[in-house]
């Protein structure tokens, strides 16, 4: 929460929630990421939070984007990135949006398995490719999947597979668990992906590239590493498996570049209990899980909440939103503690909240319309 | 799956999944309500697809409606619903939209507490108001949560606080559970809100409506109970608690009047194992959770999907969505049996997505549009 988003929640006056990224905290991440890790480039990874004011910084500032999809290059590219600071990372792709990207000029594509191989030879020959690796992301908050990504013992087959239809085969890639809270994660992986390289290089391919994915924490609740603390254990892990030939590295931080330059300003719509002994009261506000919290589902991220009354005794809450869905309860398994005093009509500010919320926001459900953004 | 549906689909040229809704089970679905339950007045529950064609039809057919939000409200008067045919049925709202609901004429307000009858009292002088029980919802496949109504022993004095507040405490509503597949729940929820009656009545309170809420199931995998069904065993119910007082009664159905109606055809992406020896395939579709496909959440709603190549042997499918979200995955827990012959670029038919699907669909996550929908 910085003095430029207070003074700014203190001058709005219209009515519902609404996110406030400060540009400042991003251009300090984005500097922290550049000086922690130096012979890194930097893919934003723009599903995080695409707004064209944070692209834009973002691009000015040197960055390389990872995109989802081709709307997602387009902006990059309107953002004033250049085609070959793009990735297409998503390895779920249409063969005719591989299309479109390479006739926007994208020449880098994510890959994890042979079909996907072969639609990028078709669509766009001679491309660049990396093959992403599953891995097992102890550590993480929010573990991934197995979504995305192959065994590490098939990426072999797949990056020759590429190099014998002409593409490059470039690299692997891998995450190491959305909001990665052990620096050391990187190491484990990075040992399978030295395999893969050597797997590779005895077929005749020499991979340069690795791609360390995000992963990056924001600070929710708990405390998080520092992003020095991260580059040096990553740097430490790539020594370690590849000595003095360490490869062309990327990253591609989204939660960890954002998630802390926003706050979400709520208000208290309702106080309520179920009978009259209960002791956990329901605290609803005008923001839930459709209204851009989505990641609160199964209660994985757990923001800090600042209320008007923070410093009044506390008392365990029910958090949820605004709507008549039953699903759309953000904390109940694990009530949240509110100041006992809150009341209707308080305005709360949800921190933490730069990344995956407003692009997650349903369109019009229950008739509440998305999440409002303002970039300052 | 409608001819008309089928017959649509066949000239369409767009790319991306979208949603066919045909009005004509609309119509079928409205009249089959209005006969089951003769007596019974029927709100839609506009939350379910309030798109406008949908709503307009509705009107013309003499519904009422359930609204959640001063917009569906709007878009109900739109449609031709006049005022006193329109329930502001959400338990959670911010007193200013009371007072712009009352402003546009509603005079129906649900209510489960003491705070939210004051807030009535206050925006909207005089309204009828009803109160919310909880009740178990055995039975449901997708259960509610305590979110909104009060246990039953709280309700009367909850209507007491409204008419001593000059309210006309009309009633009490409940909700046996979404997608309620036994028509005998209703009874256990007519016992408790007789028992609220009788206690009101002591108080000289005579309630007069019984909101029966939603719950009427659409057919997914499974089959479902007829409409005639369950308006035989409501009436049974009504008549075992209340004898030869039988109140007046309302229904919200919302699922149950549209979720039939709707096919979703989306475009199968990517067909590919992890490592070779996987016997479950991933099958990625063009539209996901956060595509309009949300209540596949928990594998909560089953779809039934059909596939050009039905007939062909079956193989067990993880079926996930095109985002690069490792929650954007729909059935992983159960497989889900599809033809194994199915190929990246066949076009499925998702069916039962009537409801609940277009308005849950992000504003642009990974820069994917929202679901495109025709109501035909």
């Amino acid at each position: 929460m910085t003095a430029r988003i207070r003074q700014f929640l203190r001058k709005r006056a219209e009515d519902g929630p609404c996110l406030v990224v400060d540009l400042d905290v991003v251009r300090e991440n984005y500097l922290a990421f550049a000086k922690a890790l130096p012979d890194t480039k930097v893919f934003y990874a723009v599903k995080a939070n695409p707004a064209p004011e944070v692209l834009a910084l973002l691009a000015a500032l040197g960055s390389s984007f990872d995109a989802a999809s081709v709307t997602e290059i387009e902006m990059a590219l309107a953002a004033g990135a250049t085609a070959d600071r793009i990735s297409f990372g998503n390895t779920i792709k249409k063969e005719r949006d591989v299309a479109r990207a390479y006739a926007l000029g994208v020449r880098l594509y994510a890959v994890d398995c042979i079909a996907e191989v072969e639609k990028i030879a078709r669509a766009a020959p001679g491309a660049r490719v990396f093959c992403r690796i599953l891995s097992d992301c102890v550590g993480a908050e929010w573990p991934l999947s197995r979504k995305c990504g192959c065994e590490p013992a098939m990426a072999p087959d797949v990056l020759e597979h590429a190099h014998r239809l002409g593409l490059t085969a470039c690299g692997v890639s891998f995450h190491v668990g959305s909001q990665q809270r052990n620096p050391q994660a990187w190491d484990r992986a990075l040992a399978s992906v030295a395999a893969v390289f050597r797997e590779c290089g005895e077929r005749g391919i020499n991979l340069a590239m690795v791609n360390l994915g995000g992963g990056f924490p924001t600070r929710y609740l708990k405390n998080v590493p520092t992003v020095k603390t991260y580059g040096s254990a990553i740097f430490r892990a790539l020594r370690r498996h590849f000595g003095n030939r360490i490869p062309e590295t990327i990253i591609e931080p989204g939660r960890g570049m954002i998630g802390n330059a926003g706050v979400i300003e709520a208000e208290v719509v309702l106080v309520s209990k179920k009978n009259e002994n209960d002791d956990v009261r329901w605290v609803y506000l005008d923001i839930g899980k459709f209204g851009g919290l989505a990641e609160t589902m199964d209660e994985s991220i757990r923001y800090p909440i600042r209320t008007p009354r923070d410093g009044d005794d506390l008392a365990p809450c029910v958090i949820a939103g605004p709507t008549c869905d039953s699903a759309d309860v953000m904390y109940e398994r694990e009530p949240y503690a509110l100041p006992i005093s809150l009341e209707i009509g308080d305005k709360l500010l949800i921190e933490g909240t730069g990344a995956y919320t407003a692009t997650y926001a349903s369109v019009a459900f229950n008739g509440f319309p998305p999440l409002k953004t303002y970039h300052i």
